[in-house]
């Protein structure tokens, strides 16, 4: 999942939802007055629900697991503007259409299309080390001999800002704040580079955001600020953060040689939309939503196959077992999530005139460990509404509102329109988020099956119910 | 710590020590039946215990860790034959002298110079992805222009006895033998190269040695056998080792690409002797002991930094606080542990005469985490008496006789020597082992100093009993 800019800058204070042991809810849902005859229709719906989980459980749930993993081993990283992540959405519309459902289309839009070329670091003073790096996306190349200057490690903003422009000038910052959460964190990945070219620095180097490492960098989104100078951003790991910061502090001086070659163009891709028509009203749609991009490092199993690929399950599911609610089930398959949410934003401007008939849009993509519930936005009613539709998939019935539900929905959420992130037990998404460590190894047969029942089962509900989520 | 081929042939069923929760004990000590009045002199030392473990962990721990730390931090990884361990040994005889003990000497002898030069792997087919690797020490180059051939991948030695050679021959063979025990598992990294070669492989993979990987490849020694074509091995991750196998599993055919360049020769080192000398039997010696030199990735700072430092510190805490046992305590910070013991062999050789006055050998070699006993080999009776000194230093008095004490010391141990090995909460140990992630970030000052304490306060009245520890 990725954070673009102007999501960070409008929500700052709420961005913690993603861990989910550090949701911060903003409204206390304890006095839910729901009409009673709704109460009653919700709790009817409880043998099929039942049916739902318990058919994906013990039978088709495997398949679909099998077809995931299939998916990430012969695809891989699928970095936007790609050719193989071109030929992993063909795969995936054939696949729809394997499985039984034709209405899949696409929705085309340019996308960035960034490639690292090469990338290497070094230590120089005070000992010769190998330092590994790992560009952030839109990251401008070194000359072609690189850059070597002296290092200055820097804890935080406040730090730099304090700091003379002298002391930075013509050095590489070595941005080195400790995790917090993501959201806290992640900002110097996203912002560092222009706030250390502004004072003069030639480079940065960021302490990956991860509170845990066995020495492997974590790339993502940076972006530069416009009229201020462009420079090489990367990062690094915790250990060589640690190891710089240990280095400074003793008085050593730090030399370091980086040297860094990207190329970026502009590419074709595709939104995939997988629709199952609505009985009764097929204009109004209940969205479930993952990407089917991820960034060029490891498998981009977790970051966000598997999102995407229980949302994918979800019209395909009901499908097979002939359950066809009132509402249009449509799965997104967002393309150019990674780079700031391309395809969410080219879907929104494309529909902007048929928002009103988005009635709930839902989004996995912090991981599809063991499911927990729903991060919600929405209105009082809204909120209590999918609260007494998740009394019925207890234990998996957590409700927080953080204000910032996922990703690529965001921007949706921010039209007025309702929606949830799926909640699950993912403390450890950020060990491997964005870097080589994101494999199908991250994942458990059990865990995407539980979330790929709960993900089908809670739509199916919400897109059947006599009435519409409300946005009042 | 390593573990050479003759000891695993040796020992392959009790080297399951490592990891200190899977100690299998070998004798029942509850029964332990000493004189009274050793019982009596041993509880006497309570009190000097007590001082030395509070004057550590109040006042000279801290020294000593900022000294591990700038060790670590100046020098880095410290592997066999390089200049980077010559001058770490010097800094290590300047720091005994600069903390006022000057008995500190050094015996030279032929090590192993293996350089790791250039080391690339791809997979080509089904498609194309790079592959990290990490060459085995001692392994050979391959062509320049590389190896390109298909792999198989093989569970188990049994699994390649039972394939035809016909399947194997001109194939790179992929260990994917899952962690169960180092000991058990690291036959595939240490003999998996001559095994394949035997059955016509022209190189391995072997998936790493650890239960977790944030898709990192870890390093070890490995062993020709003799008369047998000597092939080019690594290691690959967890995550790579996986991949392949579903791969092989879903009947894709896998085309990899590997590359790698050392250089081998011989080079000479030293072991390092720091003696605080006997007051009454200068001639016996209690050792205790850690290597200096490590693999060539990551710092060193686990394997084995910490019990090489804690080893270190032994006599010259002891010597800063006036206190002389009868008995010399004398620390070792061996050379070349990592490509096959070489440093302990060559001590063992040079004092083969003199192996009566070793009164008992202590090595810190798997973590210096929380520490929580001694793995003791030895005669019922200096088990005994190792239990009853352990008992003043609760909750640190855990006491397993696995057979397989350490990995340097061992090859004393088999000549009848008593021995203890630190046992700590090290089961996280194999994630950093032999990788870039043993770093100083595994560490942390509380448990080194814990363990500083513990080993000098544990030594001390080993050191100053009025017995020797019995052989039998």
């Amino acid at each position: 999942m990725e954070i673009p800019l102007k999501i960070i800058i409008l929500f700052t204070s709420v961005i913690r939802v993603i861990n989910t042991s550090v949701v911060i809810n903003r409204f206390d849902d304890d006095d839910c007055e729901l009409d009673a005859e709704l109460v009653e229709e919700i709790a009817s719906y409880e043998n099929v629900t039942k049916r739902i989980m318990e058919e994906i459980r013990s039978n088709f749930g495997e398949v679909m697991y099998n077809e995931y993993t299939r998916f990430i081993d012969t695809f891989g990283a699928r970095p936007s503007g790609t050719e193989v992540l071109e030929r992993s959405i063909d795969h995936m519309i054939n696949l729809t259409k394997h499985h039984g459902l034709n209405d899949v289309t696409t929705e085309e839009l340019q996308v960035p299309h960034w490639v690292r070329v090469h990338e290497s670091a070094s230590m120089l003073q005070p000992h010769v080390k190998n330092i590994a790096i790992l560009g952030f996306g839109s990251s401008v190349s070194t000359p072609p001999e690189g850059i070597t200057a002296e290092a200055i490690v820097i804890n935080s903003f406040d730090e730099l800002d304090k700091t003379d422009k002298k002391t930075i000038e013509g050095k590489i910052v070595v941005f080195d704040a400790h995790y917090v959460t993501y959201g806290d964190t992640v900002v110097y990945r996203s912002q560092g580079a222009s706030k250390a070219a502004k004072k003069g620095a030639i480079a940065t180097l960021v302490r990956s955001i991860t509170p845990f490492s066995i020495y492997s960098p974590h790339t993502g989104g940076q972006y530069y600020e416009k009229n201020v100078p462009k420079i090489p951003t990367a990062a690094i790991t915790l250990e060589d953060a640690d190891l710089m910061r240990r280095l400074q502090n003793a008085g050593d001086k730090i030399v370091l040689h980086i040297k860094m070659l990207s190329t970026s163009d502009t590419k074709t891709s595709r939104n995939t939309l997988v629709d199952l028509k609505g009985s009764v009203h097929p204009e109004k749609l209940v969205i479930v939503s993952g990407h089917i991009d991820s960034w060029d490092v490891g498998q981009g199993a977790m970051d966000d196959g598997g999102g995407m690929m229980i949302s994918w399950f979800t019209p395909v599911i009901l499908n097979i077992l002939k359950l066809k609610p009132k509402r249009t089930v449509r799965a997104i398959l967002w393309t150019a999530e990674e780079p700031g949410l391309i395809g969410a934003q080219a879907y929104l401007k494309k529909h902007m005139n048929d928002l009103d008939n988005i009635n709930f849009i839902m989004e996995s993509d912090e991981g599809t460990f063991k499911p927990l519930g729903l991060d919600v936005a929405g209105s009082k009613k809204a909120r209590c509404i999918v609260k007494e539709v998740l009394k019925q998939f207890a234990p998996i019935n957590k409700l927080t509102n953080s204000g910032y539900p996922g990703s690529d929905i965001v921007i949706f959420v921010h039209q007025g329109i309702p929606g949830a992130s799926l909640l699950n037990e993912n403390e450890r998404y950020f060990w491997y988020h964005h870097s080589e460590g994101d494999t199908m190894n991250v994942q458990t047969m059990k865990d995407v099956v539980d979330c790929a029942a709960f993900w089908a089962a809670f739509s199916y509900v919400i897109a059947d119910l006599s009435v519409d989520i409300p946005r009042q």
